[in-house]
């Protein structure tokens, strides 16, 4: 895990942009899909979110749920809801999901929104 | 996969009567546990049952994915919102999910409220 | 599993119609994106295919993996060949992918160009 | 999973016969070294059979969780020994096990040594 | 991985307090349980410990990894033992937990009990 | 991730000659057979290292991803190859995938062969 949200910040946007810039049409579009997967549809975009954020989590990448979590605190969802929802992770996951709510917990310390 | 939900159900009520009466003071809390993470609290009961679906089926657990979509029927889930979610997990989860996506279509032809 | 190859055709082509047919354009796209994926590109469709075995064997997807041993045999794969990947899928995944290649090879009894 | 263990029995002999006798030598190799693994070493077989099983539970492979259970049964684990082991399955793997645990459950009813 | 093993116990205690103190009681009595799970019951402490090793090296979560070496280390497991189960979890999991393995022989050298 | 490729690439050489002279015949001859998995066989040894970047990358093991492209450039596999690899690795593993592409694409700036 990066050591700062600002560091992760930084490294997704560099790589991502040279990934897009790469050339490959089929991972411009998955990128594209990926992105409007979270846009407003049947489902409001908060909700969509929180199932962002629960699906990282039970698959334990660290990245990916340090950017649901920051967009979690952007779409409005409070901090006693993101724990609420990070208590369903510890129960599907068990506790080989620890870790990574941990540093979920850690994540919340730099996000004004969602700090304790 | 149980090829219907009747067989699924009587084995899944089977098999947990056994296990909550051997005796594990353990794995009996851990049901009561995983029991209460889906009760209202800071969310809701309805967002907690789409939450478990998609934690499920991102995991790749078809009876996970079939007790959840029966769930989100009963808490309220119109059908294109439980598809609004799966399109989700497709997305997080990618084409290895395709035939558990498979699976949760087929399990809604079951239930009359998220039938097509 | 399906109990047999035309089983598992005939179950896979019923649920894609319908899931193609329920009107979520994410859901769609994403299906075009993944057959796009194994046509012909910086990669001959022959190396896709035996990547797509591969990462659905890893991933200890039946289903994936019967779709992919077909597909195999249809861009000419010999059953040596394909056996060779398997063992790359056991190194990299171990002992729990074993079920998994008893699988792959009972599927391969069922495809003419891949029999014994 | 196979409907009954002699189901499961038959069909594993069958192509494990079928996969050994295939002729790639890197794979008779590493079905030697499984077997290698679980024989007396630093740690004694009957603990071997306990990890094997608890390996198995917690990367959800049914057929594998069937092999380790017949064998801890085999090399002297009692019942309420085998339940607690399924209880650090639980807490470690989450509610995403709890299927796999229910159908180990059901398994035990089929090995005398095991039954309730 | 944290750097070194005091690094890994600073983070692990203090975002643990930081959890625990949150105000959810089902993430609180999660924790309970996963370390009542370890206690002696059917299955002996030592036992359990290697268990959960093992567990968390399939599931190649290298904080669970250091947590339970050192736990291994405290109960009374050798290292010839510890590399023992480590075969195993090679052997179940794949090269695809050689790094996790290198960690875990990484800690190893941090723990003064199972030295090289 | 280690920080750069030197980093890993010492730490990788420094643990495996431990591992190696740790005295476990198992951990041993499971090393020499993971190695033997990727020579000329059945398949040459190209698509053999393209195969286990696919498998590593779908496993989501950033230490596997840096082995395997390190070795795809040995071999001969040209960048916009390894993209068209990586590909169907974001659609078959999904956006979970993401932040290992990000890194395989960052090692890929170390490795002259591979650079943009």
């Amino acid at each position: 895990m990066a050591d700062n949200l600002e560091d992760y910040e930084n490294f997704r946007k560099d790589m991502n942009e040279e990934i897009l810039a790469c050339g490959h049409l089929g991972i411009k579009r998955f990128f594209a899909l990926d992105h409007q997967a979270y846009e407003e549809g049947a489902l409001p975009v908060k909700t969509k979110e929180l199932l962002g954020l629960v699906a990282s989590a039970v698959l334990r990448c660290d990245d990916c749920i340090t950017y649901h979590v920051q967009r979690c605190a952007e779409v409005g969802w409070k901090r006693h809801e993101v724990i609420d929802a990070l208590n369903i992770v510890l129960i599907v996951g068990g506790s080989i999901t620890i870790p990574h709510v941990r540093r979920a917990f850690a994540r919340m310390r730099e996000i004004p929104a969602l700090k304790a």
